[in-house]
């Protein structure tokens, strides 16, 4: 399978451990994005991958290629240009203290890219699968356009289209999310949402408190059945669910459907590492695990890639097919292996 | 507010992580002190807070003093002079392994400061409440005479004082101390202790065992009340109550009382990043507390400030009255913050 | 007392924290293999203990030789010469990923030792224990042999023996490993082993299935004394106890038998900081406690001191006779020792 | 006396070392910025240092405040608000390696500032000096106004007024510099230059060849005589004298006139450890020596002054006026001081 | 241009700074050798590179696979398999001090590869330049063979070659290597070695002694001209002129020559970062240069190539064409790039 | 030879790299002292040495040892008890800027030590060499009546003598310098000093001026033949002279007599990496030297030990006579040893 993620791809400042941002004098540097982390986990997974975004003629952005290609993530669609990396500040929670992330990314290359930046036939050539998040088209009124382009032509090419809801208060208002995301879903082959997502831009809710840690089936069947009423282009709805105990402890699991069936995943409880690109690993889980199982089967393996992501540092999924499977097979028991 | 502190700061050198004493080759450097603390915390809360106390003249001294300014407390009231900063090494403990620390605090500048040192007189002009420690007049028999004459002038100039009994029983014996603390708390508004340091110091004993994490009301409500029976000066008596499951993970509540009434804090269950300044983290917010609410909220304040303190490294306390309010008000989940 | 233990020490290579492998441009290196770890954690508590080995005549050699000068243990009776230090690289596991070695210790030192490197009458005059581990003699048909001849010096010399089954897949095959052990443990007065072990090596099962933390102690039992009835010179057999909840949360006991009595130690829950080497300091535990305490004490002495290595960075045991006492005799809670 | 500074302060992130860009997965975190730097060496000179810019209202703003109000600058004159902090990312060169900067400034809160930010007459009150860069105008249209405003209040106030040209290509043209700096240098009482910064702004050209390494008198004397007939409000134009042999190796010195006088510092030799902030570090010691010695010494004060900040890490230079006394009166033999 | 390499990458392991092997407990992993070498440096002048050789499937290997694919270099060609990767450890010099390497290579993948492992015909397609070292063959007798094959297949396939003659005595005796280079060097276009490794191999001799620094042009003249006598296909040779001042500082330079004329490039005094890997990006400076440049052009471009290379951490050498022409051109004066 | 060295071991606490004490917040923790410093490089040697000394029984006492044990020195006659070790603190010069130590050792457990602490007639059975400096006698007066009990029976029991002057103005005045040494020096065999030593304890003057770098044979001669002349048991006196070019460069020989002949080493140019330990590093190759060749060579040993000691971090030398007879015979050309 040949993918193509489309997004921004970041760099990401972190305080090393606990340290909190008043703390540190030093920054941990790793790059991470929505769609380049779903791209990374993809080409663990053996994939052949393709990122595409614009990045400046810099070392900060050949940084950005750099640590994609170390995984072998395809580069070479990258448009290089503008004046600016999008950066991350990212402070690590502990117990009951957040993390805390701070956003500086306004006027990175890509959030002023255009629409004559990127050739979608020549990118879409002999690709079976293209994904993008919400992010991407938060960006920049611009790029609710590129997103829109994109779809376009991937759906004219018999590519299958995958999008993360992932909504951004930060980026825009839950209006201006719902006016761009509605055209572009409509567009879209497999729909990956949280229930706060589900909320913000289409205002369906799910109805339970997600910080009390109480993961409620029916709610969740509600969310995606109302999605898949509203978009009926949509063959699959994924719904993640997280259970916040603390900073470094949480419920993980997640539910797909078709429209017909529900499936819900085995539930984790993790003792986070990193949280951060935790839904990231979840859609890359579940792009590779539909095009290699059946449903229930895919969804377990998104659930425990995602899963192995939370103790990772960094954004990337640092998971093997072998290592997911061996999770989602049952072994959680984190005996030595030698 | 105005706040003035009084104590000594030391350096304080922990190896990285949960690395030993006999396997570091790096030492982080950090200060810290039980009325430094409070004072940073204070002025983490956007109080005006002056630390007093005496320093060499050297960069080590001149280092305590930069880690203060850095976070808006005055150090001009700071006596220069003397041999030597105090020091104390760090090890942090884990699961079964106690946290261990090593001092190194004879001969410090403070430890040999004298009564003339300080013009109290200039340093209460203006100021609203005065705290200090147990440790300060542990720490010489000159220093317990200058905490006396501190307290009485803050008296005579309508000072508020807050004193936590903090007990060590490497700097004097319970004798000692009883005999010298008797006559400060009797200047002292707000005393604050945990049920050893009323027992060390006092012999008033809650008669539970901490040890096996057992937090019995009744206990501590005796213990507070015959503090007020015994110093009928006190306005408030505050009891930190401290359940220790393992290095890693505390039960963490308070008690707080005005004679008549008895407020209980809700407990946390704390997965720990820094123990340490625990306790000062509580006079900091106890105050504040007591100063912004009424009594109730204010011990909510105080614990959910000590809280937050359990998951910074170091001993100051980098939390924000934001911060301490949305725990207070509910919010451990630690869910990040965009 | 006067103790030997012999086997090969390697360069351990571990990321810092929970970077992985693909993600690290920095190891941390100590030093560490079984019996090594034993000889540090008797040297910790106390006794004269020397180290018998084969390093090359380099720093990465003489490297090993100051790290177990450093903790006191003799290293004048280790061989100098050979190629290569044999090396473990050390990936640590988080929650349900699981710690991960990558061993490159072929054509090491102390694999390509012959019989005649090792003089054993010279190396056992005045010694009262001898311990080696599975390990030694699955490093090389060669060393099958030294260790049998080192058994037998002992034996003749009057020197008690101990050893630890220790099966590693990586190194030989379940049949070589019975084939070479068989002999060997004949000459054993204290074997220790844990339950995969004993399957592994003797075809004796305890029958449970370790991955759901499940301890059986009549499984137990079953194994130690068909052990006992398979090697009639065995006074002592000691099993441990692991039941893996995950990477971060094991549960940890053992039991001993002398044949006629079974001792259950109590279990600890642990909150690992680095379970590498917890099984070594079990066996040092034992050796210890068997010569100083009566055969519970020395159990619950052995079992707590392998609770603490657990809570340590590396291979080796910092701890000291009476931080081990401190927790066997019942202070787990981690509370601060000032 | 008592000093005002006005500019932009900047994040910086350095890798380790000499690492590049593309080997680094670490930087360290230090602030500076040409006004912020002759702020903090004035205020390690024991000056009272007021530093004036707009930093927004998160940890990294506050970060660049701690890290002043740590070496005791007055920091209560900052405005909070705007969107960002700028960024320079640094790459240490060596030998025949030259060192690499990255600005990632735009859009920082100083950029977008307005003239109703700044209220110069609160500002200016009792103050004795202002000092800004080329840098300060350079940032917007806006800024250029601004500048413009606080010169003709300081005047206004009998402030005596300091600016270092400081060309910056990354940040306007030449004619647009021109444009800027002619009626603000009419304000100024003393100007700093380098040869460069002459030519690219009012094209006055020293005439030869700094990368050779070759300083001579008369070229830098025409200079600062054409400076001075240009703009007849001057006392005092100094210039910065740099020989660049490497990125390791560097001559140091200046002159200084007063339009009769010319004055020659000695030259140093300077193995470098960092050389971003000598300028800044030789504009504070020529404030500072102006107004305790007479010229000459004066510029001798300023030249040692820089030549230490050339050995220290990061854009602070953290010398004393002892430690700058001891260089400028003769021990540069780096002998230890015990 | 299409450039394949081939050779042995290896693990670097070396303590921070000025660290020695038995003061570290730290080592920075990165992976070198002096065909990796090659490739980088090629890749990172935008040249299309491809690099050969067999690494074990584990992370070790699939590192060394990362840090050639994050830099551009293509590594589809390189054969998995084996045991272990190659390590050596660095021990970084200062002044009079050496730097140190302790080579722990033996039964790496590619030592122990065979003839089978490598389809030259598939990997020579479209190729323009074979690159390899005397490092490769020596690494066993199998590896002279493929070393062999793959010479002759590329002369058959029309494939310019070029071999740096890097003798290790570590590896090979001067007999073994004359014996299995000579008939190698039959087949290589472009040689490049430095007046030992003449010596060593073939037994020609420039005369003088490196250690006192000299460079004298007639002996390196006479080097080169018998090589050229001794294999008449050689259409150039190259050799690098090393003056030792010190591990910190090192005189350097090269002469090329097609056997009729000779070239000497500038020579460039160097405080050097680090010293390994230099050869190489001479060898791949040279290769590009011969390629772009006419000779007198391209040996500077080799130069000034290696010359950058000696001021960068690790083996690869970080240079961009831009870069090394900037320093060819003309200037080392090091001044900041702003 | 059996040597016993007597003295004070410190922590040494020191920033990373060129930071400055208020930039740092870590400090590299090594241990070092006068002749702790000794007694290591002499273990390097392959010498058998005691070091004996005082020390507190915790963590920072045992690491001490601990650093000592791991090379080789024999710790079993350090007597444990006392209250601290001495901490000195040291920020590395650079350039024109000089390195800086901050003394922190009053109090320490060897100066409060007591004449009753040390069996001396126990210590020097069998030894051959007693080696101590003039720090020992400074640290209190009690330590001045306990070296000079040491020297009595060094000399009884037919120990030779060697003391390095070391005057330290921060421990005694010179008139008390003066009063001590004078008894102790007539016990001495060999005298270590640098001409300011010799002038602060005994007035004695060389009569140039070092800061210029400048060093006059004759002046040396006659601090030399004086001292000899007021102390008639010296067998040999040794002055090491030291150019200060500055902080990272200095000039560095030493001089030797019999007091017949004159034996001045060659003089090494040193790129300095830790100049701490240096003059230390000269007495053990003296010691080493004196026992092993003639003289002359004895001195170029011990300049060509000290010169490598320049070279690495930390106080102590890891030079192996090896590589000090590599230097001393000619070889300080830093080229890589493979």
């Amino acid at each position: 399978m040949k993918v193509v993620t489309f997004g921004e791809i970041m760099l990401r400042l972190a305080p090393e451990g606990y340290t909190r941002f008043l703390q540190t004098d030093k920054y941990l540097a790793t790059y991470g994005g929505g769609e380049a982390n779903v791209a990374v986990s993809l080409a663990n997974f053996g994939e052949e991958v393709s990122y595409v975004t614009k990045l400046p003629d810099n070392e900060i952005g050949q940084g950005a290629i750099n640590s994609l290609r170390a995984l072998g993530v395809d580069t070479t669609k990258i448009v290089r240009g503008g004046d600016r990396v999008g950066i991350y500040f990212l402070e690590k929670g502990a117990s009951q203290r957040p993390s805390k992330v701070i956003y500086d990314r306004a006027g990175s290359a890509i959030a002023k890219a255009t629409v004559n930046d990127f050739d979608w036939e020549e990118i879409f050539k002999g690709v079976d699968w293209f994904h993008f998040t919400g992010i991407t088209p938060a960006l920049s009124p611009e790029m609710v356009e590129v997103t829109l382009t994109a779809c376009k032509k991937a759906k004219e090419m018999g590519v299958t289209i995958s999008c993360d809801l992932n909504y951004r208060k930060k980026l825009w208002t839950k209006q201006e999310a719902q006016l761009a995301m509605t055209p572009i879903v409509k567009y879209v082959d497999v729909l990956i949402a949280n229930e706060e997502d589900a909320n913000d831009v289409f205002g369906i809710t799910a109805g339970n408190d997600v910080t009390k840690g109480e993961v409620e089936k029916d709610a969740y069947k509600k969310v995606a059945t109302e999605l898949m009423a509203k978009f009926n282009n949509l063959k699959y709805v994924a719904i993640t669910l997280r259970g916040s105990i603390s900073a470094n402890d949480n419920r993980w699991s997640a539910m797909l459907t078709n429209g017909k069936d529900f499936w819900f995943a085995k539930e984790y409880l993790i003792h986070i590492v990193d949280r951060v690109g935790g839904g990231d690993s979840f859609g890359a889980g579940l792009i590779y695990g539909l095009n290699h199982y059946e449903p229930a089967r895919a969804l377990e393996f998104a659930v425990a890639a995602s899963c192995l992501k939370h103790t990772i540092e960094g954004d990337y999924n640092y998971s093997t097919v072998q290592e997911v499977l061996k999770l989602a097979d049952g072994d959680g028991s984190g005996r030595v292996v030698r």
